[in-house]
C-alpha cells in the first residue's frame, strides 16, 4: 500500500468489470467506449490545509468529498457520471490506516454512484495531502443546460435547503445524481451546482445569461444547520442560506410555462420533496424580494446585504 | 492572475475555437464530441521537490513537462491527443512572472500538439507547486496496442536513443505524437512509453504478456548524454541506456513477419531515422545478449546487471 503499483492493483481488484471499459487500470492509459451524446469532463483538486483540515474531517470523508465535488459538477450538466481518474500526493508520514481510509472513502463514493475508477497516479511526498480528481460523464441527448441559458421570466429553483454547510454538510453531502434523469425530462435552462453560495452562484448564471434575478426571501429553504450557525454568528439564517458556500444543491431556471409540469412530475417522482421555487429571472439587477420591499443583493456577503440601509461596518 | 477566474479567462482567450468542443472552459464542466473509436484517458501529477526542482528546471519547462508526460502516455496507446484538464496548486509565494511562465509552458505544449485545454482548477496554497493533468485522446479504429499483447517471436523496437535523460531530456523531450499515424498503419502488439527505464519497462510488457525477452546489447541506441553521464558515474553508457528513466521513447513489439514492411515504410516516411530493432520476445527469462554471451538482466539497476558475475557491491 502506498506505492503506485500496490494502489493500482488494489483498486483493480475492488471494481466490478463493466463492458464500457475496454482497457482499465494497468496500461499507459484507459480506454472506454465513446459517450454517444457527448463527453462531459470536469476536474477539482482538494488540498490539505486549504480545502480541508485532515484532523477534523478524517481521511474517509476527505476521499469521499474529492469524488463528490466532481460528480456534483457533472450533475449540474445533467451528465451521468461514468468514470474518474484520481491523482494523489500522499504525505510520507501517513499511516497505512490513514491511506486505506482515504481510498475507502473514494471507492465507496464511486461505487455508490456507479462510477468506475479508470486511472490514477499515486505519489508519496513531503508536502500536504493533495487529491486531484477528473470525472467523465455522458451528456444528455439534447445537450447540457448551461449557465448562459437563463431567460427573463424563468422561474428559479433549488433542489434542497441551503446554508450552514460548514457544520458538516460540506463533507457529508451527496451529489444530486438522483435528480439527473428527472431533470433531463424537463426543459431546464440555466443551471449549476451551488458551491460558492446561492447569491454568488446565481449571479454567475445572471452574468453568463446577461439577465438579472429576484430572489423571494420567504421562499428560500433554510437548513437547520444555518439556524444553528446563525445563533452563534449573529447573522440571520437567511444570510447563511444566501452566502454560505458548499451546499452542492442544484440551482436552475426554467420557463414559466414549463413550471406546472415540472412541479407535478416532481410530486409523482420518488425524489425527496425538496424542490423549491425561490425566485425569478428579470431583465436587470440582482434583488432580494421581501413581502413589502425589494433590496439590492450582493454576492459578497453580509455587509452589503441590506444595500443602502446597511448598518455601518464594525 | 493567480486566482481561478483570471486563469480560466486567460486560458479561454488564448485558445482557438474548435468545433469538437461544444462547451469549453467557464461552465461546471466541459462538453466535447464523442471519440468514435473509444476515449483514451490518462492522468499524471508532477510535484515540486519530488518530481522536479523548480529552481533548476524553471516554471516554463515544468509546465511543458506536465503536459508532455501525459501526451506520451496517449502516444503509447496510439491515441491522438485531443484535450487536457489541468489542476494546479500554486504556492502563494509565486511571483506573477513565475505563474505566467508556468502557464506559457503548458499552453505552448498544448498548442504544439493540437491539444485543447478544456478544464482546470487553480488553487493557491502554502504547499509546494503541484500540477495534475488529465489527457484525453481518440483511440485507433482497431484498438490500442497494450502491454499484454506481445507474443513470442516478436521483434522489439524503440523510437530513439536512450539514457542520460537527467542531463536535460527529462524536461525537454517531445512526446512521440508524430509517430502515432505511422505506427497505426502497422500491426504493433505490446507497447508503452519508456518512463522507468528500458529494462524496467520492457519487463512490464513481459509480465503483462507472460513472455520473456532478449535485448541485443550491440543494438541498443545510446544517447550522447548517456555517454557523458557514464564518464562521471563510472557506469557504462549501456547501463545508463538500460536503466535510466524518463526517456519517453516508444517501446513496442511486432511480429517478425511484419518487420520488413515496418522498416521499409519507416525509411519512406518523414519521421526521423531513429527506429531501432533492439531485441526479441522469447518464451522465458529476461536476457541481455552480447556477441558471445547471454546474461540475466534485472530491471533494478547496476548491481544486478551482470548476474552471477556481478562485481561485489561497494
Amino acid at each position: 500500500m502506498g506505492s503506485e503499483l500496490d494502489f493500482i492493483s488494489w483498486l483493480s481488484q475492488q471494481q466490478c468489470p463493466t463492458p464500457d471499459v475496454i482497457v482499465g487500470i494497468g496500461d499507459d492509459a484507459a480506454v472506454v467506449r465513446p459517450m454517444v451524446h457527448g463527453l462531459v469532463c470536469t476536474t477539482d483538486m482538494l488540498m490539505e490545509g486549504s480545502c480541508f483540515l485532515l484532523h477534523d474531517a478524517g481521511p474517509y470523508r476527505v476521499g469521499q468529498k474529492a469524488i463528490h465535488v466532481n460528480l456534483s459538477d457533472l450533475a449540474a450538466m445533467l451528465a451521468i457520471p461514468k468514470y474518474v481518474l484520481i491523482s494523489l500526493g500522499i504525505p510520507r508520514s501517513f499511516s497505512l490506516e490513514t491511506i486505506k481510509n482515504l481510498y475507502l472513502g473514494m471507492k465507496n463514493a464511486c461505487n455508490h454512484h456507479d462510477v468506475v475508477i479508470i486511472g490514477g497516479d499515486t505519489n508519496s511526498w513531503e508536502g500536504p495531502l493533495t487529491i486531484s480528481v477528473t470525472a467523465l460523464g455522458e451528456a444528455p441527448a439534447g445537450g447540457s443546460p448551461l449557465r448562459s441559458h437563463a431567460q427573463v421570466g424563468d422561474g428559479i429553483f433549488v433542489t434542497g435547503p441551503l446554508g450552514g454547510s460548514i457544520l458538516g454538510h460540506h463533507l457529508d453531502f451527496q451529489p444530486k445524481t438522483d435528480w439527473i434523469s428527472f431533470l433531463r425530462q424537463h426543459p431546464v435552462r440555466g443551471m449549476l451546482d451551488i458551491s460558492d453560495g446561492l447569491a454568488c452562484d446565481l449571479l454567475k448564471i445572471c452574468q453568463a445569461s446577461h439577465v438579472g434575478a429576484e430572489l423571494f426571501a420567504q421562499q428560500i429553504p433554510i437548513t437547520l444547520a444555518a439556524k444553528e450557525l446563525a445563533a452563534k454568528t449573529g447573522k440571520t439564517s437567511l444570510e447563511h442560506a444566501l452566502h454560505d458556500g458548499e451546499d452542492f444543491e442544484l440551482l436552475f431556471t426554467i420557463a414559466q410555462s414549463d413550471i406546472p409540469a415540472l412541479v407535478a412530475a416532481h410530486a409523482q417522482s420518488p425524489l425527496p420533496p425538496t424542490l423549491f421555487r425561490i425566485g425569478e429571472i428579470v431583465a436587470n439587477g440582482f434583488w432580494l424580494k421581501n413581502e413589502n420591499s425589494l433590496t439590492k443583493l450582493s454576492p459578497h456577503g453580509y455587509e452589503h446585504l441590506f444595500g443602502e440601509n446597511a448598518p455601518p461596518e464594525q
